[in-house]
């Protein structure tokens, strides 16, 4: 198919020529006495995207979603209790990973469209007098349902209920691109994945932790192999690691940081809100909704629902097939009835029209009852009225 | 400024990745015995983008500038008589390079927006009876007015004239993306460059030659150096070049004409046929008039006039320092008077849409009265009603 | 430093460069229905490089640690006999990984420079009647001394006991490198790693299972979460991943296995056989000692002993800080005793004589009694009446 | 042919891969505002390595060979007449060159192995009392017999004579690489390519030229197009360029003129008289004779003499088809009689190390006299006692 595909995914996001530029890179020898000098401003500068100075960062050459049974299994202890609200497919299965992985977890639904219940999570920390709950599990951005959560408000609802758990935030698709303050707001164990704002390919788990998580993994009991913080703590210190690095991957994310930080994580965060704001814009031109509901929506991803009579499938495969643009699908509950427009990365007004025109034909195409243009139309008021 | 810079200036055009990739290769020996398997057929396959089977062609390390003085310089003698249509900024730039090359150059003005007037042509060519006119030079595609012109028409108004002079085309910016047919039009100079429908950087001058114009390389006088086609052609025979080629160069031709015979010429054509048609339809939704009159629509580029109370440079100015997004400027007689819409090369019909609502945002923040959403609404329509 | 760094580390190792443009591509939707035409021949087309046809290849993106993990914790249960020989630092940490995993594991000291003493294994495995033993851990190739073990030896051993343990066999360094089959040998899990034969980044863990291993998954009660073969398992058979992979590993992956399998595997096998053959050529004639004992020398790494009163690490660092050539150190115990010439990956012969050259100038500088050019003269020699 | 090929031709030397990636960029718009921020500086930088303050350098998308061109007919007239002495192929070339570009070229004959012949050259330009001869055209350094010249030495020669010729020096061998000093030597047309020293493809003529030459222009009635000085001059004024650039090349060379005025130039010299007096030692050890004089010794590149029985031939070809090892040919005069390593670019101690074992196999396999080892060891000798 001739030009290029448009990946407009909610992850992996498109990766800037720069950084696979910095990724082709010969090889080095990951134990010389030079090779510190990459890695150690590399993981100090990394705190600077979760906003933290008293945590430590982390590399792990893996994924998000083994930044999730990182901070399960270094700050745990097999069996202990851990609180979940699922309300999207990744919570979900970050739910099924703690259940398998042997925790006990105690899962509340909530209406896919909302995020984390605050005042019912201060409930129930008043509730749990004995501090039986060890973690809190929040996702910050649901990425199924596009969906925010307030994570200070959950830092509030934990201090009113002055409450001793950890607070493990999945921000795989949130940090780097969504405000995310790791110290201010006493997040224990932040999780991220290097293929969403980070802008990387898939194959970086990013996380951080606080002190107090930190110590917790001298006193946690449970088998770990791979993913033992320890370990990679104690390489890190002098700036290597317990096994072979990613080269790429490292001087990949040394690039990443450097355009994040040189763009300034609140440019980052507003160029963000901005496209999010110019998609929604068009979704509601268009007459239809989003799943998210007022006051949760995602400045990532937007999952728009079709009508009963529609099936979201359609959509997505005339949009690929036909005119080469990528759309999310919807997930397990939300199959058939929601696609999804990722808005993240490294993405500017030009990039959104296009997502939009192209979802445009492709909705069209499958009867949708919409006007030509009134989508892109909308978008193009908004971002040329709040453009700078 | 973050996101990706959105290119549609009528060249240099956007270069896929693989192409560039394929460029992204070690420096090899150029004379090594291996070096023919590359090169020859690299110019084989190359006519057939020419669509020669008759005619031989070249690569030169140099751009399609070069290609002008190849042919001339070649195929003619010092002081010889060449005929020119000037209707726009390249044609121009040919007359005058003709000009301070020796050439005894005969300009005809044309309106800009019109191209080679093959019945006024017929009739010069019936007037010249002792053949004094040695060359006729036609801009198959004026990139600075977005004017196509008929080459077959030509090829018919020379036959009619019974009329021998060689016949030199500027398909810089036609070949590899507009219908060109060297062989069936007895075209004796084909000139193209690698940085349009060939989707490679600048740097590469792509000639074709009839055996008519081989045989006249033969006796002209015309003093060359570094553009000596005989030269060239010498050591071609073996699969060499006389001095050092661009290695990335070849690499990446080769590449570009993988892609473009995968496709298929004729898909080629009728795709930028389909993305020039649906600019237009833009075009004529906002209200606006194209500098090419009736029947001479590029397909390639697309010169769009403003009202005369407004500048088209700061059309360009917006969309370039607001939006990312790069258009190519009107060009000489066309200064402040025209914006020009690059669809020429790696491009589909996402990426247009793209380009339009971004052009669309630029107008309307320059007071041009239009309705958001009426261009790409117009282009949206006729792309999904026309798309596979 | 001017030139290029000369990388004979003994993994991560050179990548080549087609295989670094491979992985410089354009992310794409991993859940698109297109995504299965790279998947699925990739995973079948690795079986080709493990030999098997019986068994099932994965790719995790981690590495080859990771895959020591997912092998003891997919097939077997927590607490279970594992049988190990620890004649290096990479079987010592994969015995430690086990131990801290939860494993019973019978650690069998063998003196550093032996590989695995299959006398003693037959034996041992005799005497274990009850069949306690759930697995035997055998590293073919140990990075760190150079080693190579008989596989064929060790399954003729466990026959010989009639012994129904599992067969896990560390290749890290050997896959794609020295002769492996996992069919003929019965390999039950086959680990290795993208950062050695393979020519790749680290990054990948590729680990293949006999259909014995993976009915072990089925029963097996350890806790997994990232690591679950079973979820791989299910998600490869339609050609897709349970969570984001890496877009770029596959892509070079594709690539590897192109040139692995143009090169034929035999000759893989032989050209590393040829590289190592000369370095050892090389290492006797200056008169110096290998780590390997006869029998035991490894195809893909040297390991060369200093004499007592030498100091290896010099030797590394003269020729890393005065010649830009990187060295494998001694690990563990033998730090400051050895350095290691690594010859694996995208290596010949002359890639091979400039590592020996750059040696033996930091061996003279370190004051070792050598004679300059003796080591490459040897090389040299050898090289050249071998050449095909 | 497994492994990577060893690039040992004088040209086009090894593109370091910072460069490359710094090639592998995305278009952009030769005529945006921001242009000039990329093309100023550059040109401003260029003149740094040619050594000079008064003088203005060009970029020109051709190669060195066009670079000949521009000087002569830019700064010349029609017939001029111009003095060379031929020493070898390029000089030849150079010659042939001027000859059909309608010069009257006065070429002296040199023993191949012996440079300019400075007094001869006083002598000559003193007997020319009206001066005819309106430039000298030097072979800085001769590629084909491994010569240098002595340009310090030229220009007290015209002094002496008080010749008001202009200077043209062809240094597409040794700008960048070898001591060359634009102003101080009072050169007026300094002509290089981007292939050797520069560490790029080829495809930049990369031309410098005194106020002196530039006065030249405007008096010079040669009919020029493509490579006119003074449109290029103009448009430079700006930041722009006449036609369109090669982006690419643009970019690489930006990367280029960081890597060696971060080296700094003195060091390039340095390391290119180390590599090279290197390569000699190895060529003396072996009893073999070079083509150069004593005196007059490249450092970017050393042809080596064959005896009368031995055709090198035999060596380049052995040496290319079995070892993957590529070396540069005798030209011309030299064909059969010598080959050329060449020690120019991104070249350090242990490259060369592997051009001269590689080179020592191809030797002994061709009969030569001479012992494994030799060569290397005097190298290694050599280099490890001038090392810092």
């Amino acid at each position: 198919m001739a030009g290029r595909n448009h990946l407009y995914v909610p992850g992996p996001t498109n990766v800037p020529n720069e950084i696979l530029n910095a990724m082709h890179v010969a090889m080095e020898d990951h134990r010389s006495p030079v090779f510190p000098n990459l890695m150690k401003p590399l993981l100090q500068d990394l705190k600077l995207i979760f906003r933290t100075e008293a945590g430590q960062a982390f590399v792990f050459p893996a994924t998000g979603t083994a930044g999730w049974e990182i901070a399960l299994t270094n700050c745990l202890n097999p069996g202990d209790k851990v609180l979940i609200y699922r309300f999207g497919q990744f919570g979900h299965l970050w739910a099924e990973l703690a259940k398998r992985l042997g925790f006990d977890v105690e899962i509340h639904q909530v209406e896919w469209g909302k995020g984390i219940p605050v005042d019912h999570l201060e409930a129930r920390l008043k509730e749990d007098k004995s501090h039986e709950i060890k973690a809190f599990l929040a996702t910050h951005n649901e990425t199924a349902t596009g969906v925010t959560s307030d994570i200070a408000g959950v830092r509030k609802a934990m201090d009113a209920a002055s409450h001793p758990a950890l607070l493990f935030v999945d921000g795989v698709s949130s940090i780097a691109s969504i405000d995310f303050r790791m110290d201010e707001w006493d997040v224990d164990g932040a999780i991220s994945g290097s293929q969403k704002g980070f802008m990387l390919p898939a194959g970086g788990a990013f996380v951080a932790f606080s002190q107090k998580a930190m110590k917790a993994t001298e006193t946690s009991s449970y088998s770990r192999g791979f993913f033992d913080l320890k370990d990679m703590a104690n390489s890190n210190k002098d700036g290597y690691t317990p096994y072979t690095p990613s080269i790429p991957m490292l001087y990949g994310l040394r690039k990443a940081l450097d355009l994040l930080l040189e763009e300034g994580l609140d440019n980052v965060y507003a160029r963000h809100a901005r496209l999010a704001e110019g998609t929604r814009k068009a979704v509601a031109a268009w007459g239809l909704k989003q799943c998210a509901h007022p006051g949760f929506e995602s400045n990532t991803v937007t999952a728009v629902m079709v009508p009963a009579d529609k099936d979201a499938r359609h959509v997505i495969s005339t949009a690929f097939s036909k005119y080469n643009i990528s759309l999310g699908a919807g997930l397990s509950e939300l199959a058939g009835k929601a696609f999804r427009i990722g808005h993240v990365g490294d993405m500017n007004d030009v990039s959104m029209l296009g997502a939009i025109a192209g979802v445009e034909m492709a909705l069209l195409d499958n009867g949708f009852d919409i006007k030509a243009g009134s989508g892109v139309g909308a978008a193009v008021e908004y971002y040329r009225s709040t453009a700078k």
